[in-house]
């Protein structure tokens, strides 16, 4: 995995902080981009604070190939993303003329007419050098600059958005994961079989998940890698490892309830 | 607000970057947080590598009053928390004859009696003073270590440990809220005029979010802040701007669906 392509995503928005709103799009673009071969390797969650999102988008474009942001770009006083990163980018932030024609033309069009004032010209308003990302939900585009891709914090837009972007970007060797497990066996029971298995596997990632289930439960083990050969020869010895202490079975455990 | 105990989380584990485990724990303690007046302010989540966890944990807890985090301090391979903190304080890690003790009585009387094993005597190992956090859920503990606060990932764990801990917390005042929303009523009609309420209001947080109802929808304004004659002045004007374009209410839009 170590040649892979990095990804790093920042949440932006107090709404997150504050526990009004709960993210729903940090479990979608971690399953996305590990099929892509673009592991996710840090989230951030940071509020609408210009000086911590310039900040933070400046250390973490310097340390991942690929940087992805949600939140922040409609038209209100607290949607600072867009300007944001024209500053961290040290470049001017202006009207990105086709980007408003698209989107006077839409207003244009309903019925009625919705008014381009000054607040609706912001999600027309980018970094200077930025290419927008266009979707079917919305003509207020999204946009790439350099490797920060920016996408609205709404989750039906944002996987439109990022599904635009996929084809584009940069990808590796896509993440393989097996999963065995067995109720009524503890983690505590096979720690050291598993901590063997992964010194034999040196290249692979396995992780250990106790679950619950009423007054029973279980622990899933999880072998992930791009070598899809190493990866099922992992979990043949995860399934003999479970199977010493219970009846081991492949994939998760069924969801509760 | 500037003058309250500021939180800082740090979600531990490969399982939520990879997309297998949908975080469960950041809007429970960003809500209860807000309540105790110690306001969430970053969330990061980071991998099973340790020197990512020490650097973060040694990063955010010098900037933050409370750093807390969840994940990884269970019996197998990859629950590197707690050595990892030890290592960020540059102190010993190792057996705490106190917690050691109360897991072995809880062994015993299992039955059949479990194992106290190596992996298992992980749990009972902490960094050289650190305070355990004890709770109903289980015998291994979650610790405090100066300001940095250990729990498990478990949601269920990790609640009861969060409020054996709360009690002891410095805390500010609580964080109020007070939302209006209407239907129908769209960001860029009342951005103009949010932005002016909160130019009013500097001290105050003021946030907008859209909704959307099958073809529908609306907007949600919310003012947040520790004094609250000034939350629920803001909350009026707000009520105001979205009555003069739809019909305004009080309160959350109601679930989709």
């Amino acid at each position: 995995m170590t040649d892979n392509p990095t990804a790093c995503l920042l949440i932006i928005g107090n709404e997150v902080l504050s526990g009004r709103t709960r993210d729903a799009n940090l479990q979608f673009l971690a399953t996305r981009l590990g099929e892509l071969g673009i592991p996710l390797r840090e989230v951030r969650v940071i509020p609408d604070v210009p000086e911590t999102i310039i900040g933070t988008v400046n250390e973490v474009r310097a340390r991942f190939t690929h940087v992805f942001t949600t939140g922040g770009i409609g038209p209100t006083h607290d949607d600072i993303t867009s300007e944001c990163i024209a500053q961290a980018f040290g470049v001017p932030w202006e009207v990105h003329e086709e980007t408003r024609a698209i989107m006077a033309a839409d207003y244009a069009r309903r019925d009625p007419p919705v008014e381009f004032n000054e607040a609706r010209l912001r999600m027309a308003t980018l970094p200077r050098g930025a290419v927008p990302i266009r979707c079917a939900e919305t003509t207020a585009p999204g946009f790439s600059m350099g490797n920060v891709h920016v996408m609205a914090g709404v989750p039906r837009i944002m996987r439109s958005m990022f599904e635009a972007l996929a084809p584009g970007l940069e990808r590796g060797r896509p993440i393989l994961s097996h999963t065995v497990h067995a109720d009524y066996v503890y983690e505590g029971q096979i720690a050291a079989g598993l901590t063997a298995i992964q010194q034999r596997h040196p290249a692979l990632d396995l992780g250990s998940y106790p679950y619950y289930r009423g007054k029973g439960g279980g622990v899933a083990l999880v072998a992930k890698g791009t070598e899809a050969a190493e990866v099922d020869a992992a979990a043949r010895e995860m399934f003999a490892l479970l199977a010493e202490y219970g009846t081991a079975r492949e994939g998760e455990p069924a969801p509760e309830g």
